[in-house]
């Protein structure tokens, strides 16, 4: 039976001193914590928790986790719950701790482009607000509508805008973090330039909720792009679609707003799926599907036209369509798209995996070599973020005989990942490690990052109280 | 007498252990040391370091620093010694440590836009290697032919790039840092994402040497940008000048090159010194000067034009004139570029302060309602990056009274500073902390946050091996 479960006299102590403090609003404990707190998107096995804490304020959280602090009960931070790896499950004899009554946006200015939001609001709810001031938010995934931007901040999330905005690191200009004897430490200041002693807000960003909680964020907002161009080509190769992308980008310096590489293995199922014609006469080893947004979509459409048209003469380019509308862009879209019905139509084992740009051509040949010598039948498909140096390949687990998918799973991430620590690459480009990668965070980290990540949590909780046991254990 | 100069048996033990290990090459001593590493530009009175170290590879830095360590002798890293905040300068006791031998640019790849260099290469020489391969490095500042990679990372330079580019930080895909204890950190992976555990270069940049010697980086490239289009525009006040940048940037999204803002007492003062007549029928209270960067002149050129058009009619610039060529261009430039000419024109007391953008204007005009009523005869002129919240304010010493410098400064700053933590501003944009700033350091930063710092510099330098009493104090 875990600790979880155990109701001892320190442990009723423990949760009175919590309601005690912060109401019975905020602590939820037994049957009355919802059984989705139990586990996330990872589908880990769930587990409940102690407690539930639901602050509403940065006083209640530096509240709350002093008096785990004091009474030596760890704290898993839960946000949206969206993740994959596993990040916010509970721990045993853990409470979890969430934000989601500080969902407020609380200021936005659109002339100097700075939202500042506690950090349970969603994705989407940011996103809504900076549209509605004529701005935009360089960070979009598929979970907008349930991720929360503490979550997104602790996993420093990517998605679609990278290769235009970067990911939440480089949204991020102020923070407010809860450390784990519950010290506020507020960096709300939101400037650009700020070079005075070691900038904090970095070691929090990324770090899944292992050195403190973030509380509020002052985030950059973009202008407005209404204007979006379309363009579906042809390439030789990943070499060819590298200098492809640096003339886009020259070009069009921060209007490269997608650049989307999808191999034949991706293309020839997403178009007996989507049941969509071929977009070219031949088949062509790889496809890149790019957008480019701005102001003038004239302008736009000009510029990738001329790029284009310059590259095919160059031999970068093989054959190229222009949606002429924003309809034919959608149904270019579909096919990229299809990803979102991978679990539907395979049993999907994902990976999320980066390495350097210039290398992902061989690398992703050199994995579906790798998969055919062990598994002469298996279904891999490929696709990727050019732009962001992000390889997905996705084989299908009903492809590899008659292994289980646990089995199935275990082999094909033995060699994948073997690949990476050979390549130099990493095991998460932008899922995070959590719980589920943790055997794999060697191949992308030597002894000695480890080690000294290891100083740095116990420098920051001495007492392994926030997220133990996740990204890394502490023996 | 400095410890340093006492020539006690352990100082010559450790000297000959460094001379044995390192080769007599890379270790100097006494007499053999230049002047020149006595001191940077910031001026600090000169000390003789015990040793001036000058290790050749990274194995060499590696060794040195462990037998420093074992000697218990404190190093203080030196790049180009172009810092302002003494951040380089000798410490009594202390070894010097420069990179000078290590300055190869290692590779560069124009297609994936990385190149991988030696800390001691100079920017200037990353540049010219950018350049060469058609390329451009996002970072520029006046020091460039002789300030090195190893200390813009460590301090985390800005310079003229920074709307467009972000800072060195933004620049940086992969480190190699050494240690304390001599540790090599290899985070040469030089990816856009990696959620791997904590982004442990975002540590070191920044950290002005005390954390660990950057040996190392992966920098990222932008495209070249052959073309350019400048004007020069009178606007009524700042929060009209931010919204102009705002158009600037969303009709040309990666486009804006600069944005610098002279507020009139500057333009006075530069429209005499130069000579040049002046831009407009009448004085304004502000001018901009901004540049749009790209690959196609005459689109600039047109995007310009229509936004400025557009700002005239909504009111937001007063008048405007554009560059009909890059001669017209220069000369619009030597208007900002006056402030070269500042330490033979004033004796000036110079600050480098950010603030939150919106914030620029009240805050510039309260520095001067205090500086009145203290110095009624005060001679101050304000200018700035207003796309990145840079506000330089120089007071002229001289225009304060029977003061002498030294006093004038410190009766300048603790008015100035003092109005800076009131606007939760920052005492250092892009200067650093280092030496000079330090009594200032909580104008910016909480208890908390310090407190965090110490923390994290304890646990990765428990000893205070690495530029102790640089940033912060540990006691």
């Amino acid at each position: 039976m875990p600790l979880s479960q155990i109701p001892t006299p320190a442990c009723a102590d423990f949760l009175s001193a919590l309601t005690d403090t912060l109401g019975a609003d905020a602590v939820r404990s037994g049957d009355a914590i919802p059984s989705d707190r139990h586990t996330d998107w990872s589908g880990t096995a769930p587990l409940a928790p102690l407690a539930w804490l639901r602050p509403d304020s940065t006083a209640q959280v530096s509240a709350a986790l002093r008096i785990c602090h004091a009474h030596r009960v760890p704290v898993v931070p839960q946000g949206g719950l969206t993740g994959l790896a596993g990040g916010a499950v509970p721990t045993p004899g853990a409470v979890v701790l969430s934000l989601d009554r500080m969902n407020a946006i609380e200021s936005l200015d659109p002339v100097a482009r700075v939202v500042t939001v506690q950090a349970g609001a969603t994705l989407q709810a940011v996103q809504e607000a900076a549209l509605a001031a004529g701005c935009l938010f360089g960070v979009d995934l598929g979970a907008r509508g349930s991720c929360q931007i503490g979550g997104n901040l602790a996993t420093n999330a990517g998605g679609n805008g990278v290769v235009q905005f970067g990911m939440m690191r480089e949204q991020t200009l102020g923070l407010e973090v809860v450390l784990a004897d519950g010290s506020v430490l507020d960096m709300l200041r939101p400037m650009v330039k700020n070079n005075t002693g070691y900038d904090l807000k970095h070691w929090f960003i990324g770090s899944e909720g292992t050195l403190g909680v973030i509380t509020r964020a002052q985030l950059r907002l973009q202008p407005a792009q209404p204007a979006r161009a379309t363009a579906l080509a042809a390439v030789p190769d990943v070499v060819s679609a590298l200098a492809l992308l640096g003339q886009l980008q020259a070009r069009c310096p921060g209007g490269v707003a997608a650049f989307e590489l999808m191999w034949d293995d991706f293309v020839q199922h997403a178009l007996a799926w989507t049941g969509q014609p071929r977009p070219f006469d031949q088949d062509h080893p790889l496809l890149v599907l790019t957008d480019l947004s701005g102001a003038d979509e004239s302008a736009l459409a000009q510029a990738l036209e001329a790029v284009l048209g310059n590259a095919m003469e160059d031999g970068l380019v093989l054959d190229a369509v222009l949606a002429q509308s924003q309809t034919q862009a959608a149904g270019l879209w579909r096919l990229r798209e299809i990803t979102a019905e991978f679990p539907s139509r395979l049993a999907p084992i994902n990976f999320d995996i980066s390495l350097p740009q210039a290398a992902i051509g061989d690398f992703a040949d050199r994995c579906v070599a790798a998969l055919s010598s062990r598994f002469p039948g298996h279904r891999s498909l490929r696709f990727g973020h050019l732009g962001d140096g992000n390889l997905h390949l996705s084989t299908d687990a009903r492809s590899l005989g008659d292994l289980s998918f646990a089995e199935a799973e275990h082999a094909v991430e033995a060699i994948v990942y073997g690949l990476v620590a050979e390549a130099g690459g990493s095991v998460s480009a932008e899922h995070g490690i959590g719980l589920h990668k943790k055997p794999y965070l060697g191949a992308s980290r030597s002894p000695t990052e480890l080690a000294t990540m290891r100083a740095i949590k116990h420098a920051l909780d001495p007492l392994n109280q926030l997220n133990p046991g996740k990204v890394f254990d502490m023996a």
